[in-house]
């Protein structure tokens, strides 16, 4: 089967990467925005335990965006024990577990661990409810830790998809080594301190021509806040381009206009 | 209107929290499904720039699984300026730019800062595009910083309400102080080292009458390996009883097979 977007180029699954396992299902488009949810954190792995309508559904390759690969690789199990049976670690997660003695991690703490297992080479899962009802007692009986996500606790109410993409993207973040904050600059560079300084300089002496900075007083305070703007934040060598051409058009301008 | 939950008991909105800005959006239903993932990480301001379908639109409200008041309290504008014109401070969420020179940050990063100028009393938006092509390239010029989500790069496609989910989760984690990983006891309480104790000489005298640790060599290893055993995770109270509850019966069972 093949989705509308005819299946993306998706990295090749490592064998002990965590499992996403939907138990009991019911409806396909929720596995298939599963799929979809799951590539976008770069996981794999996906069973289905005793899926209500049946497996393969055509719909959940509709959902999927293109995630086809996942859900073609997808098995199918009829009980939790024998989905959960290779492997070494089992997370559940639980908006809210009643009467259960149980760790708790928060998505983090989990994606963290599941992170560590995997280089251990040792195999988990991470158990997703059914939509309507989440997991039962039996189920999470047969996890060894819970999931509880930081969220609004006045409005827990996530869809599945939604569920496996907060696991999904704390997984990928867990490997992820952008910075927080960077200038993106494209085809150009930031420019050196130097380069800023040759375009204060040509500002500085066009503004001294014009008559702007002729009060002596206030003269070395209006540099000093014109210096401390454009120091607050990283300037590239193409914007000092564009400031020196604005700065050299404003003052042909006014020579122009001072001749005639 | 009233969505089909009724509304939830959503925490009244603080002034200086975010906006959520969704610029030209197609689908009403995405809409809802966006009030619903703002509810879930506590944000409350949405504005919609050009809705294609207008506004109010009965399918948000159906898809805001009680979101309602997110959605009854959206204000709609005509312009991207007209959405921003009263904000200090605009991101704009973009999986792929080119040719823009802007300072990038990832949705944690961008969490943080957005909380940071929140505390500062000064208010702040996050654009998202619509639904097929994103924000162009005048939106992203109205935007100070460019927030890009460490997902996949092979598989970026979020759709509307997941892009949504993922900065009101790491706005709402800015805020949580649940640690990563704690034991859920519900009514009862982690067993202290003494009651551990009490229970391993009950484990101990009983093991040496049925004989079980009569090798005089192996006793003390053995031993250790069950001291080991139960010292991995906390135990609770209620364990424990369980636990002194199954050492006497398989030892009263024992003695009875005994006497016989």
């Amino acid at each position: 089967m093949t989705g509308r977007n005819g299946g993306a180029d998706l990295a090749p699954p490592a064998p002990f990467d965590p499992v996403v396992i939907l138990v009991r299902p019911q409806l396909a488009e929720n596995i298939g925005t599963t799929a979809r949810a799951m590539a976008n954190g770069g996981l794999f792995h996906l069973r289905l335990v005793a899926p209500r309508d049946g497996w393969p559904q055509p719909r959940a390759w509709y959902a999927s965006s293109g995630a086809d690969r996942i859900l073609e690789e997808a098995t199918v199990f009829e009980t939790v024990d024998d989905a959960i049976a290779d492997l070494h670690r089992v997370f559940a997660t639980c908006p809210r577990p009643r009467h259960i003695i149980k760790p708790v991690m928060t998505a983090r703490g989990a994606a963290a661990e599941l992170r560590a297992t995997s280089s251990r080479k040792l195999k988990s899962g991470i158990l997703f409810g059914p939509e309507r009802a989440g997991l039962d007692n039996e189920d999470m009986a047969r996890a060894d830790t819970l999931i509880r996500y930081p969220l609004n606790p006045r409005f827990m109410s996530l869809n599945l998809a939604q569920a496996v993409l907060v696991m999904a993207y704390e997984w990928y973040l867990t490997e992820d080594t952008v910075p927080e904050q960077y200038l993106m600059t494209n085809e150009t560079h930031v420019a050196t301190k130097g380069e800023v300084e040759n375009f204060m300089t040509h500002l500085l002496r066009d503004l001294d021509e014009c008559g702007f900075l002729h009060h002596e007083q206030k003269r070395p305070g209006m540099i000093r806040n014109l210096r401390h703007l454009f120091a607050r934040g990283e300037i590239t060598e193409q914007e000092l381009r564009t400031l020196h051409g604005v700065v050299s058009e404003l003052s042909r301008a006014r020579k122009i206009r001072h001749t005639k």
